[in-house]
């Protein structure tokens, strides 16, 4: 006769769930600004957003992952990173709107509930929604062993694990209404502005992976001269937090649109920062290209192209500004790197579309 | 000499990707309340609060996937049904906050976008947002062959390729701070009244699997004459949506505290209606317990204390009221199941703790 069956057996520790919780308190708690109100229910979060400025209040709310960046990690520094990247990924794409980030919620999907690994991800987490100025106010961290066994991650013998095995993040924001971008007053010879890129961000890690270790046989260990750290510590860096220079752009001068350079690529996130019947020139001299998209080029036989609408390419953020405001002083960070056009499409210069 | 390298070759198809949010807009759209804001930027979501009859606007934020119900789906129905799970998982979380509902973002991961497939997930996804009465603001489809390659699965021969992989929700509201629930008010005597759950709902799957087909050796065609219908059907009812009784409740008489009851059980969550000093008696005799949680608790031979340390046990959501709110007539549905006690712990008849 075999023993009663518990929930535990059926490998979910929910005791361990509980402590895993506790264990992060600290660190969720050192995102917790002012605006976060206090409350009974542990399956909720509350925040009491500063609108005391704004005439028209409005929500902005987003969704992200890290993609399969999850399958590089192989450190507690790797998955702080991977934290980082979740927060970063899903903020950038509230900026478009000019929305300030104001909260931010995970899902880590775990196969074993590994508290310590777990840990390192949440610290990457807190330490991101610190620098974004949001409260982490909330996650959900899931064991499932039999959707996330080991079995399905055995042909991955680069990777750490996967811990966690997906991660996806959400994050909301406040914008004024009557501060909105404003695409329709874009005009040819409007500048366009950017910040770099601090390399691959969490965007074309499938392709990136395919190119280097497949088809270039490379090892995350190895370090191309080009290359000012190994291939792993490269690809783990982590991606920029654009959150304090697009509200210092928003205040100082405005912008018309914007664009986080993610999924699409340079190319494809360039093409929807003009409205119709208008395009956008880029100047390839404006920008440094950060080694490593060479390095995936050349191991991969990757085209420019193809490159171009996967990668950021050195740009991690663009935005079309009124012609007198890169007169003055453009906030730090910022660079002029090219200008919307009367011709619809994209020119990067040695690509086009 | 190989090809040039393609982000396509890598298993993602970006055009794919953009076909699916084309064909899936409608869905989407038909969850569009006169709330949502129209704006330029693909990647966020924009929404206008209702917020004028509210003096301390607060906003509160959760969020939650299924669990390992994915394992389950076998026919799209299944799909639609997963959806609709995943937003009642995240509205009801926020319940207990008195918060209404007003966004929800999903994300997807897949192995492969197969868009006839996951467009059944959202158009579950859909329906259950106009129910909640909250915009569907965006989502992520993650499209991630490495990281959810069939290898994983193969020791699943009952799912349905588990499409998508995995899912994650993630819900916001909104809540007058001057009418929060305030569980200091709580005395013993107070009554607890509850909802009727559909059956598990999303939670303790891994338990009830577990239980079920490998240690009950039972399939999901079968049909245990004490359900209503076959296992798998009866495992894939969807998960109630509790937003409208929920606001009913409070805009007629109120509550003190409340309780959305998923993991831990009802034996958890009736635990933390009560504060610190009080406990909770449920009377077994006021509710029906769906037979299903026999089924599963004769299959694993999973004792009373374990079935409601996991499973909902037919109450899915519960609420600490004033004595005099019972007194009239509490709005539909609701039925006083018990009653706060001097005594910490948590009653329910035949299980304590």
């Amino acid at each position: 006769m075999s023993e009663p069956l518990t929930y535990r057996q059926a490998g979910v520790d929910v005791a361990a769930g509980g402590a895993f919780a506790q264990a992060i308190g600290p660190l969720v708690r050192s995102t917790h600004t002012p605006a976060v109100v206090g409350h009974a229910s542990r399956f909720a979060g509350l925040i009491r957003p500063d609108t005391t400025a704004m005439t028209d209040p409005l929500i902005a709310a987003t969704c992200d992952g890290v993609g399969t960046k999850v399958l590089l990690a192989r450190s507690d520094a790797d998955l702080e990173c991977l934290g980082r990247d979740l927060v970063a990924m899903n903020v950038n794409d509230l900026l478009p709107l000019g929305a300030q980030p104001i909260l931010f919620l995970d899902y880590l999907a775990t196969a074993k509930l590994d508290a310590e690994r777990l840990t390192a991800v949440v610290r990457g987490i807190a330490a991101a929604c610190v620098e974004a100025g949001c409260a982490l106010l909330g996650g959900e961290t899931a064991e499932m062993p039999d959707l996330y066994g080991p079995e399905g991650f055995e042909h991955h013998p680069d990777g750490f694990g996967s811990v966690p095995k997906d991660m996806a993040g959400f994050a909301v924001g406040i914008v004024d209404g009557s501060r909105l971008p404003d695409p329709a007053a874009i005009r040819p010879g409007d500048p366009i502005v950017g910040l770099p890129s601090t390399g691959v961000h969490s965007n074309g890690l499938s392709l990136a992976r395919r190119a280097l270790l497949d088809r270039g046989g490379l090892d995350l260990d190895d370090h191309p001269p080009s290359l000012e750290s190994s291939l792993g510590a490269t690809l783990m860096t982590p991606t920029a937090i654009y959150v304090a220079q697009v509200l210092a752009l928003a205040d100082a001068v405005g912008f018309r649109s914007a664009a986080h350079v993610t999924g699409g690529g340079l190319l494809g996130r360039a093409a929807q920062l003009a409205p119709d019947g208008l395009g956008v020139r880029i100047d390839p001299d404006a920008y440094a290209r950060p080694s490593i998209f060479g390095v995936i080029a050349e191991a991969g036989d990757v085209s420019d192209a193809e490159m171009a609408a996967t990668f950021n390419m050195g740009l991690g953020f663009l935005a079309v500004v009124a012609p007198e405001a890169v007169d003055g002083a453009l906030p730090d960070e910022w660079t002029v790197v090219g200008e919307v056009t009367g011709e619809p499409g994209v020119d990067l210069g040695y690509v086009r579309r």
